[in-house]
C-alpha cells in the first residue's frame, strides 16, 4: 500500500507548504534593508499572534532557550522562585532555576492533573520573585489555569512567566489583561514551521526587573535583543529561513481570520479545540481512558492504552501501518500513555483520519474483539457536526 | 477552522512532495550529459512502470498529445478504425480519428456501462486497422475489459491502442502478453506530478505500421522521438522539471516495491483498488448509488447524489467545508454524478477522511435525517481491515 509520512506529534508539527517554500526561497543577508523589513514585520505579527502590546524578542534556539532567558534575565542567585509543575516541562523550569542558583519552591500535581490555583496560592509568599509555569504541559496533555494563577499575582511584585510553547495557538490568552509578564513560544508548534526559533513577549515591569538582576547572560540577553529588534536587527546571526517561514505562517493564520491576524489566532485555537474534542470523544467511544480528563489541553490528547497493553504498541502500529508518528509517554510515562497532537496545521480531515487509524490499530493489535469499527469515528463526526453547525449559525445570525 | 486545500480529482492529482522538490531543483540544460542520463533513466523506468519491453517515447504535452500521436502516426486518411466509447474520453478518440480523415466505426455503451468485448467482436472486420479504447473512462468511472478486447485482435493485423492515462497505476496490465500495441499515460495521474508530460509505449508491429501510414505529423512524430530517445534526447525542448519530478516519483514507487519498480507498480494499483473499494462500500452504506457498479475503475469512483439533489451541491460542500476538490460529472453528466479519485498519491488516511467528509456533506446539505454518522466510515474501515489483514497474512505465510 501507499503510505504517506505524517506527524501527529506535539512538535515538530506538520509543516505549512507555503512556509516550506518561503524557507527554501530565503536567500537573503541579515544585515540588509530587506531583512530588516522582514524581521520587523515578523516581530509585529508575533505580538499580534501572542495578543500583547509588550515588546517581543526572538532567538535562534529551541524553546528552551527562551525559557533560559526568562530565568537568567529575571533572577539573581538566591532569588526565591515558585515553579508550577505537573510534568516533564514543569521539571525543566525547576532545573533551569536551580542551574541559575535560585531558591526554588515547587507546587506540583501528579502527572495527568492540573495544578490548582489554590495550591499555588498556599505557597505564594511576598518574597517569591517569579512564578514559572506551563500553559499546557505537553508531556501529559494537561492545561493549567494560567488566568487563575495570574489573578493571584495581581498587585504583587511577583512576575509571571508562562511557557506557552504548546499553549500559543491552542489556548485563548489575554496576555496583557491577565498580566502575563513573559510568555514563550516556539516555531515547531502551532505556527507550523520547523524547530529553531523561540520567541517571547516581555512586560514593562519585567524589563524593569532586568535592570537589577545579577545572573549572567550573553546569547539570551533579552535587553540587548530588544534594542536590536527595535531596529529590525538581531544581535547574532538570525535563523533567516525560519523567520521567512514564520512570516508566511502568519500570513496563513491572517488568512484564517479573513485578513485579521488576531481573528486568525482565535480561529487557530478554536480549530485545535475542535480537533482535540473530536479525539477525546472518539477515545471515550472506543472505551479508552483519557489521561487528563479534568483539564485537557487542545495541544495534545493523552490517552491510556487498553489494560495490559504497552502504549508503545499503539505508537508502533501507527508508524508501521500508517506512516504516522504519534508520541509515546515521556520519561516515567513511557509505555503508559500515547499522545496525539492537534496544534498547528491539522484539520478535520487529518483528525478523522487519525481516529480511523486508531480504530484500526486497536482492532489489530489489542482489541480485536472489542473495537467495533465506526464507534470512535461516529463520536468524532458528531463533535464536528455540532461545532461546524454552531459556526454556520453564528455566521448566519451575524448577517 | 483551519482548512487544507486537497485534490480528490482524477487529474491533476495530489503532488508527491519529493517530486515537488525535484521539480524545484531541476535547473539543468537539456543538451547536456546530465540531462541525457536523467532522461534515459526516466524512459527505462517508464517502461518498467508500464510493464513492457516495448520502446517508450515521451512528449511535453497533455495526454491528448500522445493520443493524437497514436492516430496521426498509425493511420492514413480513409483507414477504417474502431473506437470503443462509453464516455467523454472515448468520444475524444472519435474526434481525433475523424480529424485525421479516418473512417470511424464506433462501438459504444451508455454512460456508466462498460463496452463488452462481444460488442467489439461484432464490429471487428479484418479491414479495421486500429482499435482505439480507454482502459478506464474517467468521465464515468468505468473500467473497460482491455484484456478481453485485446484477445479478439490476436492473430489479426489490427492494432490496439489503449488510452491508459488514468488506467496506468490503477489497473493491472500485461501489456506485451495481451498485445497492447500502444498504451498511453500522462504525468498528472497515478505518477503524482503536475500535468505537462505524456508518454506511451509502442510495439514493434506498430513501429512497422508507421513506415507506410500517410497522415501528417511533426511535433508528435513517434519515430523521430524514438530515435532521439535512444540517445537520451528529445526532439524539441523537453519539460525538464517534470522529467526530474517523474524520476523522483518512480523512485517513490520503487520504494513501495522495496527497491523493485515493477513490484511498486503492483502495490500502487492494489492501493488504488483498496481506496476505491473503501469508497464504494462507504457510498453503498450511506445508501447512495454507484454510477458504474458493474465495472468500476480504481481510478475514480462515480456516485449518484441523493434523489433530487444536484451533484454540484456535494462538490460545493466539499470545497466550502473542507477545501477538498472533487469532480462533478462532465458534459451531459454534470449535476448527475460526483467523482472521487483514488489514483496516485492517496492513502488509507486520505480515503477515510474523504468518507468522513462525505458523511458530513450529506448530513448538512441533503440528508440531515438520513445519514447516521459512522455508517459509511464503518463500511470503509471493514474494507481496509480485510485488505490489510490479507496483506499481513500473505507476508506472514511467505516467511
Amino acid at each position: 500500500m501507499l503510505i504517506k509520512s505524517r506527524l501527529f506529534t506535539p512538535g515538530p508539527t506538520p509543516l505549512l507548504p507555503s512556509a516550506q517554500l518561503a524557507m527554501a526561497a530565503a536567500d537573503i543577508h541579515h544585515r540588509t534593508a530587506d531583512f530588516r523589513a522582514l524581521y520587523s514585520r515578523v516581530l509585529a505579527d508575533t505580538q499580534t499572534f501572542i495578543g500583547t502590546k509588550n515588546d517581543v524578542v526572538m532567538f535562534a534556539s529551541s524553546g528552551t532557550g527562551a525559557m533560559e532567558a526568562a530565568v537568567s534575565n529575571l533572577t539573581s542567585p538566591g532569588d526565591k522562585v515558585l515553579v508550577v509543575t505537573a510534568g516533564k516541562f514543569g521539571e525543566r523550569w525547576k532545573s533551569l532555576a536551580s542551574a541559575y542558583g535560585c531558591n526554588v519552591e515547587v507546587v506540583s500535581a501528579e502527572y495527568g492533573k492540573t495544578v490548582e490555583p489554590d495550591a499555588v496560592k498556599a505557597k505564594l509568599t511576598p518574597d517569591v520573585r517569579v512564578v514559572y509555569m506551563q500553559a499546557t504541559e505537553s508531556s501529559t496533555g494537561v492545561r493549567h489555569d494560567v488566568r487563575g494563577i495570574a489573578s493571584l499575582l495581581k498587585g504583587t511584585d511577583t512576575l509571571l512567566v508562562v511557557d506557552a510553547i504548546t499553549g500559543l495557538g491552542t489556548t485563548h490568552f489575554d496576555v496583557d489583561g491577565w498580566g502575563i509578564d513573559v510568555i514563550i513560544g516556539g516555531s515547531q508548534k502551532a505556527v507550523m514551521i520547523p524547530p529553531g526559533l523561540a520567541y517571547c513577549s516581555v512586560s514593562e515591569r519585567a524589563w524593569k526587573r532586568m535592570e537589577t538582576t545579577k545572573n549572567p547572560r550573553f546569547y539570551f540577553d533579552l535587553r540587548k535583543e530588544r534594542k536590536n529588534a527595535a531596529k529590525g536587527e538581531s544581535s547574532y546571526t538570525p535563523a533567516i529561513a525560519l523567520i521567512a517561514a514564520l512570516a508566511s505562517a502568519f500570513d496563513f493564520i491572517r488568512n484564517m481570520g479573513k485578513g485579521d491576524l488576531a481573528a486568525g489566532r482565535v480561529a487557530l485555537v478554536n480549530n485545535a479545540e475542535m480537533c482535540a474534542e473530536m479525539m477525546r470523544e472518539a477515545a471515550l467511544a472506543l472505551k479508552l481512558q483519557l489521561f487528563a480528563p479534568d483539564a485537557p489541553s487542545a495541544a495534545v490528547t493523552s490517552i491510556l492504552p487498553p489494560a495490559g497493553v504497552d502504549s508503545g504498541r499503539i505508537v508502533k502500529g501507527f508508524r508501521d501501518e500508517f506512516g504516522a508518528v504519534i508520541s509515546n509517554g515521556q520519561g516515567e510515562m513511557k509505555g503508559q500513555i500515547f499522545r496525539m497532537a492537534h496544534l498547528g496545521y491539522f484539520d478535520y480531515m487529518d483528525t478523522i483520519a487519525t481516529v480511523g487509524a486508531l480504530e484500526q490499530v486497536l482492532g489489530v493489535i489489542s482489541l480485536p474483539k472489542h473495537v467495533e469499527f465506526g464507534q470512535g469515528l461516529k463520536a468524532a463526526q458528531e463533535v464536528f457536526a455540532r461545532v461546524a453547525g454552531s459556526a454556520r449559525n453564528a455566521v448566519a445570525s451575524s448577517k
